[in-house]
């Protein structure tokens, strides 16, 4: 089969590769329908997780058929119309029995095109098949659902709830890309007073707006008068999401937020942040971290099934399978192309 | 009277002073029968608290003989036993009406020998006595009960609670002066399955032993590592207890939690520390800061007078109040006094 694999970094090569089969009894094989790229995908070829290897075929994220299962696999079969969601569970160690998918320690968590091989390729060899698959409803697109592989539960999770967004908040988000704008919609699931959301791209801040943002500032317009002005009460915002990665945003986080505030952080960081507690240490805030554990993907699959969520509009580029490089550069360009989310096709 | 003035870094004066009187109609004048002093008090010395003005009366922990009060106070009256607790709380703003009496936006908060005049002295007045006194029950101490107007609630709300100290759970606590002891004693109210000190000093170390400590580990021997050994399952400590001040122990407590674990800080600090988010951001890490409430002093008032805190071993010098500057020197000098803390009474 064709598939995209690494080769250390800044080097990726969309070429034939073995099919994969299944070797334990819990995989399952899943012929890949559709398929996106995430920006953790582009930190991987910037070296920035060195722990990939070379030829590994990288993608965590997808939507496709099940082929073949092993026989330990009991609620999907070949045939199903699946979710192949960014985090793998062996359901039985102490993490996956708390619903910590994310930290599972019995061979899961985020493997796919990381550990072991991913789904940027026609078929894909999914472990824990039963703990780690989600069957589609008939209602919901393969493109909508894409979209509940990775930056739905991600944002959801890791953002909105960790940061506990309640009714009547005032909710900054920093950073507009998929995950920023993914915060947006799922943070207005908790009806707060007021997001504002801040980037460093007009074109982003514009459809931060068509998410549903309230407001938007550039990061230079981003001052902690600024925020604390337009937030319910004029003393800063309750909930700082972070969805860039790089410490500036971070930082920028801790300055928005009124005593007794939540920041908290999705993006994917590569460096160290400064913690500014001589100035935090009095002011109550609570700073959280975290992988997604994909434990609110039933959910999430639920209301998109309902209408509840609309994703329409982060998917920016279509793309065949086989354009997988093209998809790439569109990606990886994203300032010029003004590309969200990409999905690609089996043709 | 006299009182200990504060007159610019390095410069404290024992001296006479005017006797506070009733100003607004909410306040009580306390008279001093024992007090004590804060490690946050050697900061105001160093300068780091540049707010506090030259004259200040310092000092935010006492227990007194309520003298006179204002016509709008109904709750205590002249010859009323009382806890003058560090938090003053106008009790009308929002953040007292959710009870985060510490982030008082009405003129409370940490106001006592911080922006008003404090308690090292013959007499205090207290702003808004009736929602920032605490009546004592007969049974108590002064000098346990002094224990209380500070350190104990601080350890338990912003240590303890913040860090969510559960069943089981263990605790590392970074830091073994008082409110690293207070820490452990509280901690113990939840039942953790193992506390592990980490501090310089042996003789601080020995003392965390005597206060329930499980494991006491020098600063040198608290590697990762040797603290996953002590843990439940190996994988670290549930929740990290940062009780010193300084950045190197907030970035041990970092290091020192599992996945899904908690970072409580507890110390104030006068320098930013370093956030390793290239590491933390994938853990599932939180973070919490705050400055204590004393919403549950009443509580631990409760707990005091049923014999189920035992607070015994914290005060380990005791002075007249005239020798208010002795008790200085021996509690800035701990390294060489073993002093914890230090209770000056009226003769």
């Amino acid at each position: 089969m064709k598939a995209l694999t690494y080769h250390g970094p800044g080097r990726r090569t969309w070429g034939d590769v073995p099919d994969p089969v299944v070797r334990d009894p819990e995989d399952a094989v899943v012929r890949v329908d559709a398929v996106t790229i995430c920006g953790t995908d582009l930190h991987i070829l910037k070296g920035d997780v060195p722990e990939v290897e070379q030829n590994r075929i990288l993608g965590h994220e997808a939507v496709g058929t099940v082929t073949a299962t092993g026989p330990g696999v009991r609620t999907v079969m070949a045939g199903d119309r699946v979710l192949v969601s960014c985090i793998s569970a062996c359901g039985r160690c102490t993490y996956c029995r708390g619903a910590s998918y994310g930290q599972c320690t019995g061979g899961g968590g985020w493997i796919l095109g990381h550990l072991i091989d991913g789904c940027q390729a026609e078929h894909v060899r999914t472990p824990f098949a039963d703990t780690s698959l989600h069957k589609l409803p008939d209602g919901v697109s393969d493109e909508d659902a894409l979209l509940l592989a990775d930056i739905l539960p991600t944002s959801y999770e890791v953002g909105v709830r960790n940061g506990r967004v309640g009714p009547g908040d005032s909710v900054a988000i920093v950073g507009a890309g998929p995950i920023g704008l993914a915060a947006i919609l799922t943070a207005r699931l908790y009806s707060p007073s007021r997001i504002v959301a801040v980037d460093l791209a007009r074109a982003r801040l514009d459809a931060a707006k068509r998410f549903g943002a309230d407001a938007t500032l550039t990061v230079a317009e981003a001052t902690p008068e600024a925020v604390r002005e337009l937030s319910r009460d004029g003393l800063g915002v309750d909930v700082a999401i972070e969805a860039v990665g790089v410490p500036e945003s971070f930082e920028l986080c801790t300055r928005l937020v009124r005593p007794g505030g939540r920041v908290a952080n999705v993006g994917v960081h590569g460096k160290p942040a400064v913690l500014h507690l001589e100035d935090l240490w009095i002011r109550d805030i609570t700073v959280t971290t975290g992988l997604v554990d994909t434990d609110s993907t039933p959910l999430l699959l639920d209301l998109l099934a309902a209408g509840r969520l609309e994703v329409g509009g982060l998917v920016t580029h279509r793309f065949g399978l086989h354009e997988m490089q093209d998809a790439y550069d569109v990606f990886a360009d994203a300032a010029d192309t003004g590309a969200l989310k990409v999905a690609l096709f089996r043709t």
